[in-house]
């Protein structure tokens, strides 16, 4: 008994849908594996839309009804970016054509999801080329079964120590595949404990169970990696990268896990980070560290994904120089072109901790001879927790649209992790993924939105958030036409929404420490985590000029003078850069202390009116659905209003100014 | 292997002491178990102290050495209060009298104590009878050996979800019972899982090892009673104190429990309090569920202790009309004289929750009908938890002799629940324990002082919080002048120290919330606990006056006026009652921020000064000990300094009034 739905692959039975007639033959040639899935999910799709049972032929010629009314798979060296396809409707067939099987069964994803939305397949032609060579998954998912700041149940890879294989597993590969994911990493960057032996031979047939599980649907496994392995299971009393013994270890350990997992991709790492162990440990660079590790895996073509999350979380709320926005710029820039090709480094989207708004980390376009992943979040860890509606990919655009003016023609964000700008191949985007073992995978049955919404978007980086979130909503709801407007304002909405009755202006956290939901305006201020926006009775903001931290120089020009300059300063970034008196004229007219008195009374009010979409097409989706959003959306409202409160409160007990409209600050 | 020290048990050998002579021959014709661990007590000294094994006899009389060199116990009814004792020298014979074996174990101890401190005994005349009919300590130990508020270690009554007997146990009782302790409960008062089942059959044999050890040593088993354990255990699906199905379960388990567990005294119950079930979730009174459990253990001599501990948890810091302040008062006051005399509620010395500062509860010298139990904690939760040094007696003192003009000659709060204002006689002192599995007992040395001085001053309220010190030090320690006179200014100067470096005036909290340590000014502000501080940009603190929560009133008069009228409020307690402008002048001609900030330099001052003072008398104790507690100062200095700059860059970048002397506020 499946206790779960489908989300978007949740088909519904649409018999009177007249291109269903495409469905009758299959027809292929290729044996690989990826491309019998392709098969397999189109055969599927048919039975449960249509009730038909597909022909599955290799003959790509039929008497009694040449050409018609089928669906063609065909490899075609033509298309020679990996995982792009083009789709022809031509003279009643349908061809699905790529360079390689992922591009098939991409296709036929694509494909599946034009009949969903119960678009004509008549007369299509479509193609897409994948922007992001590596669309990976990372799972912060804990051998126990938790999740590192999972807000959508337990895990659905690991219980009580033990790797999980089942039908829920199966349906979880088919939902990442079916947006383009090609790579995923299991357990969680934070490895300590059974998750270390994850490369001992005691999970070897398990993994690789899994790894070809994955395989089927064109996904490479990875794993999140122990640095100081050699100690915990090497009973060796160091784990630097220097020394031999470490290396020998390091060599054997590997040489046996590739070998005997097929697909394994390689790994993810987090050191020196948090409490992690790290080469900073024995006096090496990140770049000793993980060139060590990828020279093991060379000879497989596996990867190191180093993440860049490096920064001092023992520092005091005293001192104003120190700055935690720098760290990452500060740790890798002096060390590119110092990485061996198959290391990544793995950077978050903005320089402090995704907070739900910040600038883009100043490390893109300044790094120009590494290999680069962009490391998004959609597991809402600052932006609601998954109880909040918050779609995500609007703040993914954004960044993705960011010029870094690195002096080349392509100089945005999209272009540098596309491999374009520096002409690379090992780049893309990795989000920290939102899932777990509740009914509807994500908690919030909006948050599916993030899921997918972040594979197409890696996938085609020019796609409009509107556009995903009309194609997720159709997928997952069906073509309504009410339905769609309506849910697609919700998610376009919701970002704004909860930036406005959150955090101010780019300043970011004012969240509960540890569990970082709800707010807290203090709550990290006199912490030693570098968290700090410096409230006092005259302003607020952290100065990160030139006058201050300097952080502003950490960016390229014109956007280093941008920044330093408050008049150029993107007003939504304005806190994160400069201290800002409550007085400060807004370019809508508005005092700072207005601005933030309005936005976080407009915030509720948009929740509110969020509600009153929803309410609105109570009856066109399923009602199991409509109640438990409607649930969280109530929870929603009632939290907003506490953010909207302690915010006001807070600000108008320190600045005594009154709000101009006298709307009642407690 | 002992791996603990025996605490101001820990006697040194003194061979010099010349009044060793007495040791010679113990007399005694009782055969009580209480006065043969007398006798043993008695030995144990002599040996350790002098090497000398004392002749025990029955026999009044000696031809050798007529009445000489002798200690007689001597039961004399004269002697009309419980655990008095009479101790007198007369021709080379000590003679210690008690009406009760009790007494003659608590003069023991006064006479070892008068040893330890090289005191003589010749001429000695010396009679203590207690105060508190019930000197109690409250353990909030869990059966997994965790301890709720904690901070020494694990719990030394249970493991894993058994209860320990052992030789540690046995000292805990030694210690207990050598300042007079009558009565301990062992488990937390938050009663869940294991510790539910402690009143079936499966405890039934260890609670009455653990029954007959503190027997005798003169102390009586309570437990902490789950109100909902008729649910919990007996499959009804109701604990309305009122239902038949209830009461008989209840007198089942309490007939069997008394029958096979002699020595155990009553129940400790927390209900209806921070999530824990009551009779309130049958729409029954305190009264109705306190005395229900009291009649069915009435047969048996045993006592219900209700807590007081009722407050609404659940408030909305928008809410200033609530107060917590007023709900102990509010419960309990209109309940006065429906209790049965086998029920008595314990108090908590104030109205919040054992703040560093707080008023005493209103409900004493109001309640006159009811039996009570001043509630104290020398677990130092809000007091520095044992990492910092915090002499408490001097706290409890000024709660003992506050005067709460009840219209009875004996108004003082320590004459009420001595019992004497009302003439009740189940009445006394609970302390929530301090002790755990550490090597010293309380994690910090110097902690010991509140375990003993705890129990010393409920035996004999009179003495000074200096003179408690001293002989804790000197049986600690030894009569070391030097020692003594350092040590004691220490203790003494520990609580006004934590006073000034934390909380202001009064108000209290500003501490992290969930462990409760180190400074968070707003961290309770914007919770649902009922804890606020109110401090905006003009000033600070609690309206409670008339014009406010009408707090004050709960006072009898002339305490009510007092508190209502600001020019006679006590200024420690200022910002406890009223609101306060930080340009307000202070009896002292400082402005109340002044005040803010003069006193948070001051406490580290004084912190840096103890340090001095410790530093005076390395090498006259233990170097261990030294270390030990060297260490935990050196820490305290680092914390009071991380509070004091919290708390002065809240209050100036609130206010922003700047400090007269120009002192670093960050």
């Amino acid at each position: 008994m499946m206790d779960y739905n489908l989300a978007w692959l949740s088909y519904r039975n649409i018999p009177w849908y007249e291109d269903r007639k495409f469905f009758q033959t299959i027809v292929t040639r290729e044996k690989h594996v990826v491309i019998k899935t392709a098969v397999a999910e189109l055969c599927r799709a048919a039975e449960e839309m249509f009730g038909m049972q597909p022909e599955i032929t290799d003959r790509q010629e039929r008497k009694d009804n040449f050409g018609k009314n089928r669906i063609c798979l065909v490899m075609d060296a033509g298309i020679s970016v990996a995982g792009g396809y083009r789709i022809e409707e031509y003279g009643g067939q349908i061809s699905i054509f790529s360079g390689d099987a992922s591009g098939i069964l991409y296709g036929a994803y694509a494909l599946v999801r034009r009949v969903q939305r119960e678009l004509p397949l008549t007369g299509l032609k479509l193609q897409e080329l994948p922007d992001m060579p590596l669309r990976m998954l990372n799972h912060w998912d804990n051998m126990d079964g938790s999740i590192e700041r999972g807000y959508a149940g337990s895990s659905f890879f690991f219980k009580e120590g033990e790797i999980l294989l089942n039908d829920r597993t199966r349906d979880y590969i088919r939902l990442a595949a079916s947006v383009g994911i090609n790579g995923v990493v299991i357990n969680n960057v934070n490895v300590s404990g059974d998750a270390t032996r994850l490369i001992t031979d005691e999970y070897e047939l398990s993994l690789k169970r899994m790894a070809a599980e994955l395989e089927a649907y064109g996904i490479t496994l990875y794993l999140s990696l122990n640095f100081a392995a050699p100690i915990e299971l090497g009973d060796l009393d160091t784990a630097d990268p220097e020394a031999e013994e470490v290396q020998s270890w390091w060599k054997e350990k590997m040489a046996r896990l590739f070998q005997r997992i097929p697909n394994l991709g390689g790994f993810l790492v987090k050191a020196d980070s948090e409490g992690r162990p790290g080469p900073f440990t024995y006096g090496r660079t990140h770049a000793q560290g993980a060139n060590m590790l990828a020279d093991m895996i060379k000879p497989y073509g596996g990867l190191i994904i180093w993440r860049c999350f490096v920064y001092n979380c023992t520092q005091d709320w005293r001192d104003k120089k120190t700055d935690r926005a720098r760290s990452a710029y500060d740790n890798f820039m002096p060390l590119d072109g110092q990485f061996a090709e198959n290391v990544i480094l793995q950077i978050k989207n903005g320089p402090m901790d995704f907070q739900v708004r910040e600038p883009v980390s100043p490390l893109f376009g300044s790094l120009e001879k590494t290999n680069q992943i962009l490391e998004v979040q959609i597991a809402q860890e600052y932006t609601g927790q998954q109880k909040h509606v918050c779609y995500l990919i609007p703040m993914f655009k954004e960044i993705l649209d960011f010029h870094t003016y690195c002096r080349k023609t392509k100089d945005k964000v999209s272009d540098i992790v596309s491999g374009r700008t520096f002409l690379q191949t090992e780049c893309g985007m990795a989000a920290v993924a939102n899932t777990g073992s509740d009914r509807n995978w994500t908690g919030h049955d909006l948050a599916a939105a993030n899921w997918f919404g972040f594979g197409r978007l890696a996938f085609s980086a020019s796609l409009t958030a509107e556009e995903i979130a009309e194609e997720w909503c159709e997928c997952t709801f069906g073509p309504d036409r009410e339905t769609t407007a309506a849910v697609t304002r919700i998610l376009m909405m919701s970002w704004p929404a909860y930036e406005k009755y959150t955090s101010v202006l780019g300043i970011g956290w004012m969240v509960n420490p540890g569990n970082h939901y709800g707010p807290n305006v203090d709550g990290y201020e006199y912490d030693r985590w570098g968290t700090y926006h410096r409230a006092d009775h005259r302003g607020i903001g952290v100065e990160r000029g030139r006058a201050g931290t300097g952080y502003t120089s950490t960016y390229l020009e014109p956007n280093a003078a941008m920044y330093e300059n408050i008049a150029s300063c993107p007003e939504e970034l304005l806190l994160f850069f400069h201290y800002i008196p409550y007085d400060y004229k807004m370019k809508s007219g508005k005092t700072l202390i207005q601005h933030i008195y309005d936005t976080h009374f407009e915030g509720v009010e948009d929740v509110e009116k969020m509600i009153g979409i929803w309410e609105g097409i109570r009856g066109k989706i399923p009602e199991e659905i409509f109640r438990r959003v409607k649930e969280r959306l109530n929870h929603q409202r009632e939290h907003a209003e506490e953010w909207r409160d302690q915010v006001n409160t807070y600000f108008y007990r320190k600045s005594f100014i009154a709000d101009e409209k006298g709307r009642k600050i407690y």
